[in-house]
């Protein structure tokens, strides 16, 4: 008989939260106890698991008792504050926040990119940025056939990286908008309905964001090419749930495009989709709900010898977040270390 | 005295016919007749300019007697069949469509990078594509210091550049989505609201869209540099009227950040906007109804010792289209050239 697992999920009550509650259901996950873990003012909601009404619990040092392996997306705060703990009571925890990232005896992983560093774990594991995860599962398998020099990213990234109250602004925004009303700026600072605006995290004094020098850090890491050249323009967009990159890839020497069709379409977690005679490629909202990344318009950079150009869309609750952490859990049971 | 000019506007009932009809006003073009042509569709209509409503007629080969400037917004089929009908009539035609831009006799001209070209025309002058003309502008200055060597681009580009009918039925999509109903898809061929895709010009068979093709000949054109590298990604997004760009500039030798800064800040037409501190940087809604193209996050390509990352936003109705077509013509009244 296979073993099963007391999952805690911390942060329960926000987007990936609610995202991890489909998810393990719908990937047959092996619990055997599942405690739902929030902040004290979420504490007494019920949620749906199975068709069972789950009670939201306070999180406080004893919920880690017995507790198998946690699944956090509670900000890095949180996580800072309560996987030392959850670990020193001897579960895993996979954080899905930016606290761990960096660490380094913190494995980063994208199952699909670096599955072997799940080994050197000490309890935590962290879950990538979004966006590196969802440009992850596309690049490194071109990357594992001609090294990629550089990279020259631009983002459409939605509301849902803000959370489960973005979404909901966004949509209250436009509302507002259409009744010719000024749309509410609570969660952004500024109105994402019918607008869009660089990446809301604070610029660094080289100029960039934090999310792009997320990017920037945590491909190398998941690539493991500490010297991997690359840069972002991180942009928040008008979209519900589902991000977007335009990737510019300069590989170490021509790369043929139909050499790339192939890799990418045997590539575990990537789906091409081009049609170049309808004009019919990755869009958000076909790429929302679904695990895959969505990939498209590959093609010859025409400005240089060794560059391809691809656009994809992933879902960036789904493996932005919440089905790349299961993911990992998952991969950890095969390998047997959960 | 200063001269007055008889002026037609072909497609006078569009979005940027609309625009010619603000401009002309708030520029105190110096007319001495206006004409309103459009198909016979919308011919009946009336017009406001200046307090004046002025019937819209159906254009026939008599409508250009006597004309001396045609501002044309029609698409290239009107612009083709009566573009030569006007110049035969001794007019100077403006065009807006992609019909003349790359005939070698037809000027293609951003009055800020190649106002010289005006000299050689025959009657024609080709106003560029919106993004074009939107990154020419804050690209030629820095161009001139030191010599681009390649430009990487992603666009995030509003619903106005295909139409009011566009802008239109992105309003429309919204109040769908937002009823639970599904969206129309008229203009476009997908759902735009909470959504985007790549630009919906036909796709070529080296992969690049109508609108990226544009972009790589036009500039080339423009700067007067047959061999300049460039690729771009052509996305369109649900923003209503102004066109954004992510542009990464490759020059022939490091270009330091702060001179950048010095040469946008004095570049005409251009505005930089940037508070690091605030994360305030161009965003669609406030380049809408603005002359200037904005530009912001000016940084140095962490990835390229020679590049540069900028961030641009425009309205794609006026410098994109109209307010373009407008100075050419100012400037050529300026240059005894009309």
């Amino acid at each position: 008989m296979s073993k099963s697992y007391r999952v805690a999920i911390l942060g329960a009550t926000g987007a990936v939260g609610a995202e991890f509650l489909s998810l393990l259901a719908e990937r047959h996950f092996p619990i055997a106890d599942l405690k739902l873990l929030a902040s004290p003012r979420s504490a007494g909601k019920k949620l749906l698991f199975q068709g069972e009404e789950i009670p939201v619990e306070a999180v406080t040092e004893a919920s880690f008792t017995g507790i198998d392996l946690v699944l956090a997306s509670a900000g890095s705060e949180q996580a800072k504050l309560w996987a030392p703990i959850a670990v020193q009571q001897g579960c895993v925890v996979i954080d899905n926040s930016s606290a761990f990232r960096q660490e380094p005896d913190v494995p980063l992983v994208v199952p699909e990119v670096n599955r072997y560093a799940l080994k050197e774990h000490r309890g935590i594991i962290a879950n990538p940025n979004c966006t590196t995860i969802l440009m992850s599962v596309v690049v490194y398998p071109l990357h594992r056939v001609i090294p990629v020099e550089r990279l020259v990213i631009a983002t459409y990234q939605s509301a849902s990286g803000a959370g489960a109250r973005a979404m909901a602004e966004l949509l209250e925004q436009t509302k507002a908008i259409l009744a010719g009303q000024t749309p509410p700026t609570e969660v952004f600072q500024y109105p994402l309905a019918f607008n869009l605006f660089l990446h809301n995290s604070p610029v660094n004094e080289e100029g960039y964001c934090g999310e792009e020098v997320k990017m920037m850090r945590e491909t190398r890491k998941i690539f493991a090419e500490p010297n991997l050249r690359l840069t972002a323009t991180c942009v928040r967009v008008p979209v519900l749930r589902a991000h977007s990159e335009a990737v510019n890839i300069e590989f170490r020497a021509p790369f043929p495009v139909k050499t790339a069709l192939e890799v990418l379409q045997q590539a575990p977690g990537v789906t091409v989709v081009q049609d170049f005679a309808r004009n019919y490629f990755p869009m958000p909202i076909e790429a929302s709900g679904k695990d895959n990344v969505l990939v498209g318009r590959i093609r010859a950079d025409l400005s240089h010898p060794n560059a391809l150009e691809l656009w994809l869309c992933g879902d960036q609750i789904r493996k932005g977040a919440a089905l790349n952490a299961i993911q990992i859990a998952e991969a950890m049971i095969a390998d047997q270390l959960l």
